[in-house]
């Protein structure tokens, strides 16, 4: 029954029409954006709403009772509750932060859809490859803030008042926003050697960040290679052991002929 | 008749003569743009420019002729034709958008040169393969500016009042022109937590970009790999499994004797 | 007694209790820049600060015993040192220029985890070799200034005055910061050719990085390409070497027989 | 007696005494911009730039002479004439733009020190490869600034009212520059459409300086690795296929006997 079930739920044509249900309900949410449309088919697309997050509920509990408890053994299991339980917090109608976040639903069109899955599980796992140079740009972060603090927080209050300010301006600083016209000029004007601090902290993040890009280029490559390699050189390779393995056999033969 | 009619179209000078009508027509059109240009010759260039099209137009013809029904399998004839066609609207003269649409005709260089079809030919056959990547984009886009509608729409209506400005003003973010400074900033005086929308976006969306580079080099990489090996090694290969197969033959003979 | 003590100093143990302490030390040296958190306990955090820093002293003063004088043959350990003596220095508690330097002990970090070490010896080691490129970059940055400087530094004071201002300028012109609309472009106004220096130099810095980034992602291939190949054909190519050479061999047998 | 004058002006002394002289005129060049220096040793400054003049002089005589009518084969050479002539144009030390195109001079180490040759040679030798990308761009700059002149030149004179403006406004928009808050936003608010034009163009010259990129990084991926490939792979197949013949001739003589 439970087996009959989980085939049934692996089924193309389910698999298709919830993806359906999740791009209706990525329009209908879209929708509830307008006013002019709101004001004229509120009810209505209120309704279907619900309606599809029914369905999301129905597709989950449905899915629990089929893989009992292994069902949180699977990561995308975990991310398609946590997505669909959000929309059910109490209150979720009137604050317009909670509302926002029920379209983190579409979301689960890349649980659902095996190529984007594929996609986002490959990018998931090229990151953990780059820890050692996330962790420097944290330190690098960590240290620039402080020092930014501690020097320009009195001077400069709403870009470097606390930690937090400091760390979304050197964010800003290494994305290369605004970082000499809004923020090093001005800056300059009261502390001239103020650029000691702020140059090289470009150069070190963007040359992290560079690195980070790198690293991905190479794996990228490398995974690539590799698969293309097996393919392709071991059947040549193969034959080639093989032969010479039954020219010795002959040659053995031979001699003791 | 049609073969032969082919075969001249095909023809190095005929082909050049119709770039150099194309080129010719660019400069036609650059100087069209100029108010004392076409104060003092006005009349000259616009015989002119409606010569080239005329020459545009007897091409078309005659390649229709000489194809015949199979003209509308070669996906370039379709863009010459919508290109030249798009020149004949009525009242492309007057409307001033109509009338700049005129200098796409320069895009036809394309079509006719064989080097420059090559490599926009090769570019385009790239992007079926980030197809996975582009979806999740605009998904991401989506999702954010639903989000950001909701939440910042009331307050800021000029930038992100319908879901249409929220795509742009995100677009803006994306690649990273005055995000901080000239948007979050601002907004960030009204939602002191609007970076937690913001910051995560610009690392998404840079993180899917970064990953569309990487798999245009690995994929320009492989193929220039496997062209070169497959010129280098299949001879060396071809010739090792022949000399094999010779000493295989040889002591088959050598023990049957 | 020596040995013992590099080899007790080099414990898993040992390392991980240095980590923890400046890991500790960074988050007190961030709790600092808080004033509200200073009004209340201040007294407890400088305390804290100081009693990691006599740690650091006495483990420096424990290698210098240890390894004698090779102890100067490590970078890291010159390194450390230098980062420890810099918050030593008397005053450093009443310059904030010099306060805020105290952080950079949290970069001790890369020189006890290994992990970090190899990542950043793995930068620096690129450099070397982008040797050339980074000299052309210095002329092209010399010779800009000094054309800036003369041309546009009577007009521009702020930007093109001196030297050094010219250089600051064009790096930030070559981070694209502002560069059109808010340098460019007013120089054009009173320069209208200006553009002719400003955008072939954005051309040929950009050009540059784009080597430098270019060379960096060959160098990275090429290791981890000639690493895998060692482990993987080297095995096979030895394999049919030596079935070759038993081959030769019994023929050789079979022949003067 | 040329031949000798040749092999001493390839000596590494000379050389080096050249490549001192370039870098000492360097530095006298950037003495001149500063005002304070000016005045006080503005006499010895002038002096020393007219005698390292003299020396390049010389230097480029003695060439001409070693070398007779070969001197202009080498690109190099023509190189240093034209930048040492320059110099000598009168008027020189009147006009700023001109007086700042001696700092061009050092652009002579280049062709003196061999490494930076070398560099400066390999970042040419690839522009040819990426022409048909190149060719692509200008046409898509010559066709958006005609659009851009035509549609909204009348009302935003200042940034597309000629074919000039508008080619620089959009160099200005390739480089991301204040492109939304500076130009698009502000040409929104007359033409509300205008984000039809802008978008696409960013799209698509970024996507063609993609392909540059990778272009580049294939290039020279392929270099290294094809050189990388024969200095190792010849010698092993240089030696499987000597030891088949070896084998095969054997086995002939064994057939045969």
């Amino acid at each position: 029954m439970r087996d009959h079930l989980i085939l049934w739920l692996q089924r193309p044509l389910v698999r298709n029409s919830i993806i359906g249900v999740i791009l209706f309900n990525a329009v209908i949410l879209g929708l509830e954006t307008s006013v002019t449309v709101m004001a004229q088919a509120g009810g209505l697309i209120r309704f279907l709403d619900a309606l599809c997050l029914s369905i999301f509920v129905l597709e989950i509990l449905l899915k629990l009772y089929a893989y009992g408890w292994r069902f949180f053994c699977n990561g995308w299991h975990i991310f398609d509750t946590v997505i669909v339980a959000a929309a059910l917090v109490p209150g979720g109608h009137s604050v317009s932060a909670l509302r926002a976040l029920r379209i983190l639903r579409v979301l689960r069109v890349i649980s659902v859809a095996p190529r984007l899955r594929r996609v986002v599980e490959g990018l998931v796992s090229a990151l953990p490859g780059m820890g050692s140079v996330f962790f420097l740009m944290a330190i690098l972060f960590y240290i620039g803030s402080v020092i930014a603090t501690t020097v320009f927080g009195e001077t400069f209050p709403q870009w470097f008042g606390t930690m937090g300010r400091s760390a979304y301006s050197l964010f800003q600083i290494m994305t290369l926003e605004s970082w000499s016209m809004g923020i090093v000029r001005p800056v300059m004007e009261v502390y001239p050697y103020a650029w000691v601090f702020f140059v090289p902290f470009i150069l070190l993040t963007t040359f992290a960040v560079v690195n980070l890009l790198v690293g991905l280029i190479v794996n990228s490559m490398q995974d690539a290679h590799s698969q293309e390699k097996l393919q392709d050189t071991n059947s040549y390779r193969d034959d080639v052991t093989d032969r010479l393995r039954r020219i010795e056999e002959a040659l053995k033969r031979l001699e003791h002929r």
